[in-house]
C-alpha cells in the first residue's frame, strides 16, 4: 500500500482556464491530518519533429510563469474527446504546420507530482510534410529549425530548459549513440 | 524581444505553504488582453544517487496530486538562504540517509513554464557514504535500492513517470553508451 493518504476533506479554491486548485485534507499513517494543496491540469502532448533525418522543429516563445522566451518542442493541452496520439498531430500542425507519416509515443511524464497532476505525453514525430494553416492570431511564437546536433550541444551549454524538452533532446542523444555504438 | 508580455494587473488569489496563484492579466504584441494563471513554486533539487558505481537509490511514495505511489529519485524543496548544493546535500541525507563526497550539477528543468515558475536543479551525487538522520515521523516513504541497468530498464518499461526521475535515468543511460562506446 505504500502509505496511501485517506482524502477527508476536500476544497475547490479557483477554477480556471487552464488550472484548477484544489485543497485535499488527508488522513496520514500515523493518524495525522495534512494539507495537499493540488493544482488540476489537463493532459498535455510534447512533440519531437524530426525533419529530413537531420533537422527538428522547436518554438520559441515568452512564458509569462518564468518570465522569459524559451525555446521548446511544440506541445499543448489534450482537447476533450481526443486522444494524445489526434492532440500530437493536432499540435504538431498548429505550433509548426507540419503533419507527420510516422508517430511513434515514446513516455508518459508527470511534470511536478508533488503538487500537480499534469502529465505529459512525448512522441516522435517522423516523415514529416508541410501543413499550413492559417496562424492564430492570439498566438506569438517564432518557429525555429535546428540541426539534432546543434540542438544536443545547446542542451550541454544550458540553453534548454523545459523538463520535456530536455526528455525529448536526451532521447534523441541516446538514439544517436546506440546507432553509432 | 519575440513578443513579450506587458503585465498590467496581478491579482494574488492564494497564498498557501508550498504554492501561490495569481493571476495576471497581459497585453499581447497585437494589443489585445489575456490572462496568465501562474502557480508560484519554490525551487527544488533532485538528486542522483550513485552506490558502488553500480546502484542508485530512489524514493518510492504515494503522491496525493496524482493518486498513485511512484518511484523518484530523492528531491525536495530549496529552504530560503540555502544554495542548491547545499539544498541537493541536505535533501540526499534527509531522504535517504546518505551523504557525498562527490556533486556534479547537470541542468536545470523547468516543470512546466506554461503556469508555473518552478525550476528543478538536477545533481549528481558520488562517492556515498552513510550519514542516517533521525526519521521525520511525517514523511512516509520507502527508500529502494536499484541497480543502474535495471533502471533504465525500468524506463524502458514505461515504469518510471516523474519528468525529473526520467530526465536522470536519461543521463545515466547516455553516460552508459559513451562510456561503452
Amino acid at each position: 500500500m505504500y502509505y496511501e493518504e485517506k482524502t477527508m476533506k476536500s476544497e475547490r479554491l479557483y477554477e480556471g482556464r487552464i488550472i484548477n486548485l484544489r485543497v485535499d485534507t488527508v488522513e496520514l499513517p500515523n493518524r495525522k491530518y495534512s494539507r495537499r494543496e493540488i493544482v488540476e491540469h489537463s493532459n498535455s502532448v510534447l512533440i519531437i519533429p524530426i525533419l529530413d533525418d537531420e533537422y527538428t522543429l522547436l518554438v520559441k516563445q515568452f512564458r509569462k510563469a518564468v518570465d522569459k522566451v524559451i525555446l521548446e518542442f511544440p506541445a499543448g493541452l489534450i482537447d476533450s474527446g481526443e486522444d494524445p496520439s489526434e492532440a500530437a498531430l493536432r499540435e504538431l500542425q498548429e505550433e509548426v504546420g507540419y503533419s507527420a507519416n510516422k508517430l511513434n509515443y515514446i513516455y508518459d511524464a508527470y511534470s511536478s507530482p508533488g503538487f500537480t497532476n499534469e502529465k505529459v505525453s512525448i512522441f516522435l514525430a517522423e516523415d514529416l510534410y508541410e501543413s499550413k494553416l492559417e496562424n492564430d492570431e492570439d498566438e506569438f511564437l517564432e518557429i525555429v529549425k535546428i540541426k539534432i546536433d546543434d540542438l544536443i550541444d545547446m542542451l550541454h551549454n544550458y540553453e534548454i530548459s523545459d523538463a520535456h524538452t530536455i526528455i525529448g533532446i536526451q532521447y534523441l542523444e541516446n538514439r544517436r549513440l546506440m546507432s553509432n555504438a
